[in-house]
This record gives C-alpha cells, structure tokens and sequence, in this order.
C-alpha cells in the first residue's frame, strides 16, 4: 500500500510500505476515505534534525473498517469511523475522566513509529475506545466538517473550554490557521459575546469573521496586545485560545488577558518555559491546554455539525490525492493553503 | 511614631517616621494591635540591592480604626479589623468579581511606597473597600487565628481554590511554610481526601499533621517527585499548592500533578518563566494562582475560625514587640521560626 514518509526538512514522499496488518487483538485496520495535513505536521516539516528516523504521516482521518482483532467488540467491518488524532482504550482512568489523550494504554498516530493516516489504511490500536462510528455514508456532504472531528474543531474546542470561553464572554484568537479558525467556531457556540482574531491573512480572517469573529487584530507584539486592550475597555479578555504554540503568542497570551481570565493553549508549544510569569502571576491568570481529548467532544460537537450549525469543513480549501501530498506540505507551509484535505 | 524600614540585605530597623495621617477622604487610620512577619519578607531581606529605596515593612494586620477621611462610609472610630495584605476599593468591576487583588484603585502594603503594617500605625487607603470590621474585641482568644485572615490563611485557601480542590481529591502542598501550612489547612477544610506536605522541617510537618495532612515528603527535585508518584499509585496528585515560588518548586509541582490536574501557585514567582512548559502541555494540566483577593474570603473563612474548626493562628511560634522585628526577620530567615507575630 501507499502511505506519507517524512525523511527531513522539506523531504515528504509517497511511498510503497507492506499494508497495515492486525497485531494485537484491539486493533483494527481503516481504509482511509479522507485525511489531512495538519499545521503540527508543518513543525517536522520545517525543522527535523538529521538523523531523526523517517517517519509516517498522518493523524486525521474519516474512514471504514477494513479488518478487526478478535477482542473488538462494538465495530463491524464496512463502518464509517472518525479517527481521532490519538488512540485510547476508552476504558482507564482518564478515559473515564474524558481526558482520552492521557489515556494509559494510548498514544499519538503519525508519531514515534506510529503507522499515519495521509495513507491508503493505517492500523487503529484500541479500535474499541478510538474509533467513533458515524451515522452516515462514506459520501455524505458534511463529510469535511465530520473529518474536522478527528482533530482542529475538537482542539479548538478544547481551548476555548479550557479558557472557559460562555455566555456574554470576551474571547481572543490567536492564531488564524485552521485550529485557530475552529477556535472562533468554538467560542462563538459557547456564547462568546465578543470574539477577536488576531492574524495576518486576508483569506482567512474573512473566514473567521463568517465564523463569528467580531473584530480583527493583524498587528503583532506590544502593538497587538495594545490593540487588543483598546477593543476590551483597557481589560483585557477572560478568555484566549492561544493556537500557534510558539513563545511571542504566548506573550501576547499573557499581555491581552484579563485578571483573573484564562489562557487555553493547544498549539504544541515549541518553547522550554512558559513566559511572562510575573505578569500572567500579578493577573491572576490561569494557563491551561494541552493535547485535545477529541475522542470525548465527538459526541458533543456531532449533533451540530450534522444540523449545519457549525461548519468546520470550510477550514479546507484544497483536496489532493496521495500523489499531491508534498505538494499539499508546500502550499500549507507557504500559507497558500488553510488547511489540506487528502483523498487517498 | 515608629515603624520598621528595609535598608538593604539584613538591614531592617525600627525608626521614628512621621505619624500616619489622612490624605483622602477615603482613607482611615488604625493603629496596630497585632502584625507579622511574612515569607515575602524574606526575598527583600536577602535579595534587597544597593539602590533600592528604603521601604516600610509589613503587610499584614489587626488595628483599631483611629481615625477616617470624611468619605468613609462603614466604618468607625474603635472598630477592630483586620487589613488584608492589599488594598482595594471594593466597588471597581474586579472586586465586583471577587479578585480585588486586581482593584482599579488597588495597591500593596509595604510595598512601592505604601506604609507597612509592622508599625504603631499606617495609612488605609480605600478604607470602605479594604478593611474588614470583626465581631469580636482586641483580646479575643482567637486573634492569632483571626490575624491569618490578613494574608496567609487566605492565601493557603487561594492555592487550594485555583488548584480545584474538592471532596475526595489527592492533593499536595509544596512548601510547610505558613503558607504551606495554611495550605494544608485549606485542602482538608474543601475536602481532599489524600494530603502530601512536602517540606524539611521537623517541627513544620508535624503541624501539617495535625492540620490534615496524611503523608509527608521530604524529598526534593526527581525523588520527591518519585515518591508523590509512589504514593498516588503513580498517577500524581490532582492538586498541587504551589507555596515556595521558585522554579524548583513549579518543577516539582508540574512533575507531581496528575494528567488534567490543577496547580495554584501562591508564591510570588522568583523566575522569569515557568519551567517545564512541554510535559504541563502533555498533561493537560492547568497553572493558575497570584496574589490572593484575601478580602474576598474573609466573609467564608471567618465563621471557621471563629467556631475554632481551622487554627491557623498555630502557625506563630513568636512573639515580639516592634524592637523585636528585626530578630523576628533573623529567626524567620534562619528557619527558627515559623511565623512572627508583632505586637507594636
């Protein structure tokens, strides 16, 4: 079968590699009906060192069980399923405190030898706790905002849950890319009253504002938080979702939140410390976020995206077969492109 | 009158200043029946530099009002009260949100200028706002206790509060300063099931057994995490009250938190960021905390402590007169004492 290799910088190929098989008795094979190119895929892309094993791509994913272990218990071969970006058995502790991607028997596909879904089939470890099966056809129309699922709309949900986004709440976005786009989705169906994107490309802040953005803020920096502040009264906004994982958004994090407000960060942070402690101290604020449990918001986040009250699926603007993957990275990496869909 | 002032390192000393006088008519006079020492104290007394200005020292206290400006609404000459650590004018649209810590109109006691507490007497400003009248005389039984609420049982309450202390939760307490203690105080009082103290000092943890705690730990750095992790059958805690302020100890903190776990940290942070930013991401867990709208919580703690179900007043092991303090600061900085209490 066919599947994405990543062997360094700017080096991602289409490759032949022995088809996924049944290992343990959890597992499950897929046969991927549609994938994507995540912005976290963009951090390999850009700065894998030499000597870093090659690696399979791919953590997003719609597609229908092919083959199940023997202890597999509620799939059937020929099921529609979400894959969320993380395996879980949905049964330890943590999955029973809807924290899947702390989950003790987990772990992360496309990653540490993790067969990855911007493939033709990947192997499902714990297919009982990780797969969701969906209500529909495999050609539904919703099918982009359902493969959302797997992923961005279920992170920016996380954020916005974890800045404690609700009702008449100011909200900052950092981050215009697909998480961060999802992120406005997110607020403004937890109630926002007012919701600030902060970010640089005119294609994409448009999105957000058809998403519910109410204001725009391209500066960056002191001039950003100083924008920001303006728009909030001089207080600053209880809640940020900060979606770009680097430290300057996490200054900007701190500088635009209000006292007693709270940061959620779900971009992978490419920094050793959290900065700006004495002021994110003096305000009272809190920081939190990490890896979203998407497996637990699927059922929350479900019932709207097949009643159409979100749209999630129109974070992509671009669909490639296997063979126009590399070329997908390119246009990702050179913000061409919001978000890429891969029809395998 | 007299009062204590910081010079530099080591250098503290009772001087003659001029008499506290009104200089708003929201401000209020009280003299001093009662004050004390803080940890925060220490950083000044060690890590004061040449060039600083000198500062009068103290900010936590029980006084009689002495005298008011003509603004001053709820309170009268001869009222007991107790001055929380900061001031505040209590109808800005932080205090309205209980985080007077973040008053508009705001500031610390011996702090930036302010007058400090360790004193015959200071200057209330926003005295509506910050002065909390009490039901009881000046030689209540309780008033040790009573002079917690000024700051550190307010602030151990903060740390449990932010880290989401609650019935049947493991929790940790960083730190068996009074503070720390407090702490402890403050997770058995919302509930926690399971109490690790983690400290040195002999005479400190066996107070945190009697106020609650149920597990000591005296290690530090990797082995105390490791022990923490052994005694929460290697999940960690969900509560972690972070009671020192350095990044050892937010180190420790975020290696012993339990996936999705909480950290409140109430010791002002003596780093530039907050460590370990990557395996806090990994776990979901939440950093929160500052300095605590101590005056918010006075109206829940003070039935406790007046019905004798918290001691906090057992963290002073000393008493002293105003010619006492610099001893007091000598014996705390040496860890002889725990807390010292100033009696002008």
């Amino acid at each position: 079968m066919r599947a994405t290799v990543m062997h360094g910088p700017g080096d991602v190929r289409i490759e032949n590699v022995p088809d996924s098989q049944i290992r343990e008795p959890t597992d499950a094979i897929i046969r991927v009906t549609s994938a994507c190119i995540c912005g976290s895929d963009l951090w390999p892309y850009t700065l894998m060192t030499e000597g870093e094993p090659a690696q399979r791509m791919g953590h997003e994913a719609i597609g229908i069980v092919e083959e199940i272990g023997s202890a597999v218990a509620t799939l059937k071969k020929g099921d529609l399923v979400v894959m969320p970006f993380a395996f879980s058995d949905g049964t330890c502790v943590f999955c029973h405190e809807h924290l899947h991607t702390a989950c003790q028997h987990g772990g992360f596909f496309g990653n540490g030898g993790m067969e990855g879904a911007q493939a033709e089939a990947l192997r499902i470890p714990q297919a009982d706790g990780t797969l969701f099966a969906l209500p529909v056809g495999p050609d539904d129309a919703l099918m982009a905002s359902l493969l959302t699922l797997s992923d961005v709309m279920g992170t920016g949900h996380h954020a916005a849950v974890v800045a404690r986004v609700g009702p008449g709440k100011a909200a900052a976005v950092i981050g215009d890319g697909a998480v961060g786009l999802c992120g406005v989705i997110a607020a403004k169906r937890l109630g926002a009253e007012q919701i600030v994107i902060m970010g640089r490309h005119a294609d994409r802040l448009a999105l957000a504002r058809d998403f519910g953005a109410t204001e725009v803020v391209s500066e960056r920096g002191e001039d950003g938080v100083a924008r920001v502040l303006a728009l909030t009264g001089g207080l600053g906004v209880h809640a940020v979702l900060e979606c770009v994982g680097t430290d300057q958004a996490m200054d900007t994090a701190v500088g635009i939140v209000r006292p007693g407000g709270a940061i959620g960060r779900v971009g992978v942070p490419h920094y050793e410390a959290v900065p700006s402690s004495l002021p994110l101290f003096f305000k009272n604020a809190t920081v939190g976020g990490g890896p979203a449990p998407v497996r637990a918001y699927i059922e929350e986040l479900l019932p709207d995206v097949l009643e159409g009250r979100i749209e999630p699926g129109r974070v992509f603007d671009r669909t490639v077969g296997l063979d126009g993957v590399p070329e997908g990275y390119r246009a990702m990496n050179d913000r061409e492109s919001i978000k890429v869909m891969v029809k395998p």
